[in-house]
């Protein structure tokens, strides 16, 4: 009989995930009119000079990607401020990235600290390499990093630590100051999560000159409105970046992808309308459930809000059921480690739709 | 100082290949008149259906891709004739299928068997798991798997074997009842890499009935003209296909790859075309090099054919380097295990391609 390895048994049996038509249909709901708050997507569409790259080109998709990034590099960046040596692009979304990660430089049985509540897929990647999650604490009350917990848990088997700022799911931000703390203290890869950093107008990129052992991860899932295509990248010094092209998929990122990251980054105007609508709306919606009694709303630097149900009448699967029935998708957080069951995080939609959101919770937990 | 783990150093230092536009630069062709045998691609381009689908739901790429697969493994498990449950879908290819698969049933230091010359990326990305490579014997002079030689090296350790067929680069097949033979002698899975057998016309999809321990590689990137939007699959027995689903990529399979899946498998007289179109020209390309006295060319059952250079004056790279100048790019096989520095590998190209191709070796060889 072929046996699979141990670790298959602490992942969770696949049950797949119901598809918008089947959401739609079960609540008896119009698809198109769906307000989708659960996936901090980019709701305004995708560049439509990436829109144009991509059609003008289809007729490409017989024939491999180029595995060269050279000219994609270039542009990121260009973006970034750094030089395109300091760049690795990856085919799924930053998902990939954290896989490359591992396989660089995580041996079976190292460490690496994550806080909680975070982004869950740092944890689900590692995983597969028998590696040991050490939890650092992620303050939600505070929505700050509590940075002495990542200071106290750092040890001879610390090979990496992740920090996600702004934080997912909370929108707080960790102060430069509190990270340097942290690289300062290790030898191990401190990992700086930017996937939302243009909504927080602030990075870390100034890090790069002064520390050898930083990696910024990055997507154009966000504000670059590209979560379809799976596209994420990394930042780091030139030799670290060697040693992960060595070993990271070669032809990951798809034909229309590459298309897509030229034509985005050469679209400066939509970059900035992106970054500039996700804030208006991202305050729109905290000034608005600021006024629920009931609902505790957390101040937030990215496109989505972490909202606190306990002294409203839901759990977060109970307001989540309730909202879909309206139409409306969130993410109940229950699943994210260092939570209860009592948080949901809403992320931006245009502002019709997130008019019609905000009437449509009043109704539900007012 | 962050260090790298050791595997890294086997692994060659990253060179960023050549663009298309670099080459045609470099040796002053125009890079519209290249002739690409190199990949073993679908010189015919992509089903227009699949086209049209990308194009008019363009305007979602905003938005992550399904997780849920199910209609894409209902289309795939009908085209193989098999239950959608017996279908795993990735979204780099075959080439995640095979990252899965070392997920899913490989421990350090487990052996895997693959015979050579074969598929080079079963080793690359295998390596990263600190895996033991045993290497078993392709034939070819023969252009057959030596099957003794497989099962001479099953041992307790042995947990996979990879047998690719139609082989890539020779072209041969592995008949059925060879791979059964080596499918009774062990527990170890045995992957039977059919990524081409549409142009040999024959499968091994009613093993699966009679084996618990079989594993089925396929991809979107050959007859079904795809190869730019990375989409892989794999069949085998619900209880295996359900383990490798708890642990690989949720998101990998792109919008546009998921849309194209649904399209070109509905379009059945694309498929069939492609696949005859695809022998026609393999057998053209197989009759005029065979008249050519110098060069010896394998039968094929793909949709490329090896060539051995040793009667010539050139060796695979001499060959190859003379080929790019004239605007026609093909593979150099040095880098394939198994086999030495004097053996091409083309794929089909368009019949006027096909023709302008065997005028332009004519020249440089006879």
């Amino acid at each position: 009989m072929v046996t699979t390895r141990k670790i298959i048994d602490k992942y969770n049996s696949y049950t797949p995930g119901k598809s918008i038509t089947e959401i739609a249909e079960k609540y008896g709901v119009d698809p198109e009119t769906i307000i989708k708050l659960g996936s901090n997507e980019n709701p305004f569409g995708a560049s439509p000079k990436a829109i144009k790259a991509i059609t003008e080109n289809i007729n490409s998709i017989n024939r491999y990607p180029e595995s060269n990034h050279e000219l994609i590099k270039e542009a990121i960046g260009e973006y970034a401020q750094v030089s395109s040596e300091n760049i690795i692009v990856c085919g799924d979304g930053a998902d990939e990235v954290i896989d490359v990660l591992a396989k660089t430089f995580m041996n079976p049985g190292d460490e690496f600290i994550v806080h909680a509540p975070t982004y869950m897929y740092y944890e689900y990647i590692f995983k597969a390499y028998n590696l040991k999650r050490v939890a650092a604490r992620w303050d939600v009350e505070e929505n700050k990093l509590d940075t002495q917990s990542v200071l106290d848990n750092i040890t001879s088997k610390t090979k990496m630590i992740f920090l996600c700022t702004p934080n997912n799911p909370t929108g707080g931000l960790i102060p430069q100051e509190e990270i340097e703390k942290i690289v300062k203290s290790t030898d191990a890869l401190v990992v700086i999560d930017e996937a939302y950093w243009e909504f927080s107008e602030v990075n870390n990129i100034n890090l790069l000159d002064k520390y050898d052992n930083i990696f910024i991860l990055r997507t154009f899932s966000k504000v670059m409105g590209l979560a379809g295509l799976r596209i994420g990248y990394g930042i780091s010094n030139k030799d670290l970046i060697e040693k992960m092209s060595r070993i990271k998929p070669v032809f990951s990122l798809t034909v229309p992808s590459q298309l897509a990251v030229l034509a985005t980054l050469n679209d400066k105007e939509y970059i900035e309308k992106s970054t500039k609508q996700g804030i208006k709306e991202r305050e729109y919606l905290y000034e608005e459930i600021n006024k629920i009694d009931n609902l505790k709303i957390y101040p937030s630097k990215s496109n989505y809000l972490l909202i606190d149900l306990h002294n409203s009448s839901y759990t977060a699967a109970q307001l989540a059921l309730e909202l879909m029935k309206k139409g409306v998708i969130v993410r109940d957080c229950t699943s994210f480690a260092g939570i209860d069951e009592y948080y949901i995080r809403i992320s931006i939609a245009t502002h019709p739709e997130n008019e019609r959101f905000i009437k449509i919770l009043k109704e539900l937990v007012e």
